[in-house]
């Protein structure tokens, strides 16, 4: 089986065979066939930029591999924002003995994902450190993406408003977690990984103040950065939280909080109060949105409190993601 | 001594106090301090993209480190393009155990390079790996720039065009390779790591028509990549070749070629002959300038072939890099 090897780093004749056999075969497209050092692309007067890196361990998980993840989590940073996401950046730090097939089926998953979610990969690098510097693949995507007429942002949220999640939470994380710790739940969970900006193109509406996707530290922490920039309290009901059967099964085993767990293809959104129906319906006709809910609600209050109410009527407050639940979760 | 921790990557608390206390504190701008999911950023109708990772080792090396480095790359890249770098993104992949101190070494670094380069880091990411699966740090910049009126390519490349280097050959290779291995050379060889902008914006004319920074592979590689796209015969000729007195000591001892050592600091331009003395005298007078030369020439003949001429008139032929001289060097 052929094997990344040093000299796929090198700048030399295997870097140049690497990259007409895999990323130009597999992602070429007129940007990245220009072969500079840098892309020329078409712009506009405002843009919106985001840059992440991904670790994940394994690469290969149910709902995807780390190529897949590294489409989707710059695109929706992007689409969160407001912003259509346009052209990715795709920067690869590989150890030396990967084999080829497995990086072939990472590129083939980001070209797939990329095209779903209608991005261009533009440029991107490759460096090959020895074996047992780097844990297999390490990839960077950068995004930029284009200004729509969304004006989003913490500032705007009130209290009244809503919080509506688009589907199920802690989904990717229970995936990772059975996948790497090999444990089987009798209902499998797959990752929700996927790219969001079709799901927010088709409910979006100008009433949408704010949204964010509760990656790692999961909706507890993002709820919480929200709450301290809008200076607001949020109470989310703990019987409205969409959950998969096996996400609350594997919780109730292993003691964890759903509220806590990573989600890669869900979207929190803050809306004014008479926009949550119709916001919901739209969500609900997407195939990733069918498991919209709203969760909660924006209140005045301490600013940066975050409370979950029980069914029974109790309170606790839900504070930020203390240490690390589960590291390499993206 | 504190560490980077796990914690430090999860997204919650640590996360936080990691990214107010060293990131805001030593990068922060009006963009970074945006603090969502993407920044927003003025662009223009056209726009040059660029990306890298560095994986160097050591981190800290004579005239650098990995996070002046990370700065410097991926400026040129735009810079030589003709483009004027204008945003950054950065992104860290960390070990666990990495001493905080050598993180905000690296960061303070970034920062100043940064001012130089008069570039804005925008936004970041940071995700921490267990120890033994990376190799203390890696680091990925991608870079944003507006484009200007020069308009360079290879395909402007003719036969009679003069090959310039604005520079020394071989010293960043030849720097990292002494240190890694504890070499002593009479002359002690510095990295050439600089951002270029200031220099290439000195000399600039419209009779440049194709630049390129010669990093992994050298002057050798990059001038065979450039015969293969623009279609044409190079001539380089030994004599003309500026190398420091160290790097010409060390290849000698080594057996190194000069012209197959990484540069992090010079760029090869290729310009109308009949501007050849304007711009080497432009060239020399910027600091980063001032060992600028002539090194070769264009000609008709083979597409792809380039050529050096040693100082008794034999021939011989330069291909691209084979293998790996060093590895990790950017």
């Amino acid at each position: 089986m052929e094997r990344i090897m040093m000299a796929h780093g090198s700048g030399g004749r295997l870097s140049h065979e690497l990259i007409r056999t895999l990323f130009q075969r597999y992602l070429g497209n007129s940007y990245l066939d220009q072969m500079n050092d840098a892309t020329f692309l078409p712009g506009q007067a405002q843009l919106a930029v985001t840059t992440d890196s991904f670790v994940i361990s394994p690469l290969f998980f149910r709902g995807g591999n780390i190529g897949k993840l590294a489409v989707c989590g710059t695109v929706n940073d992007l689409a969160v924002s407001g912003a259509s996401p346009r052209f990715l950046t795709l920067a690869l730090i590989l150890e030396e003995g990967l084999p080829l097939v497995e990086l072939e089926e990472i590129i083939k998953s980001i070209a797939e994902t990329a095209l779903e979610a209608g991005v261009a990969i533009v440029c991107g690098d490759t460096k090959v450190v020895e074996r047992g510097s780097a844990d297999r693949i390490f990839i960077n995507t950068t995004g930029i993406g284009y200004i729509t007429n969304r004006f989003l942002g913490p500032q705007r949220i009130e209290p009244g408003d809503v919080i509506l999640s688009t589907g199920t939470i802690g989904d990717h994380e229970i995936a990772i977690l059975s996948e790497r710790e090999g444990l089987e739940f009798e209902t499998p969970v797959k990752s929700d990984c996927a790219p969001l900006n079709g799901l927010i193109d088709s409910f979006f509406q100008p009433e949408v103040k704010c949204m964010r996707d509760p990656t790692r530290g999961g909706v507890a922490t993002t709820l919480n950065e929200l709450a301290q920039q809008a200076g607001v309290s949020m109470l989310l009901q703990e019987e409205a939280l969409p959950i998969n059967p096996g996400v609350e099964g594997a919780c109730a085993m292993l003691g964890l909080d759903p509220l806590y767990l990573a989600n890669e293809g869900k979207a929190l959104v803050i809306a004014s109060p008479e926009a949550a129906g119709s916001l919901l319906q739209a969500m609900r006709e997407h195939p990733l949105g069918k498991n919209a809910a709203q969760i909660g609600k924006v209140l005045e209050g301490k600013p940066g409190l975050v409370l979950l109410e029980t069914p029974l009527g109790g309170k606790r407050i839900l504070g930020m993601l203390e240490g690390e639940h589960l590291p390499r979760i993206c």
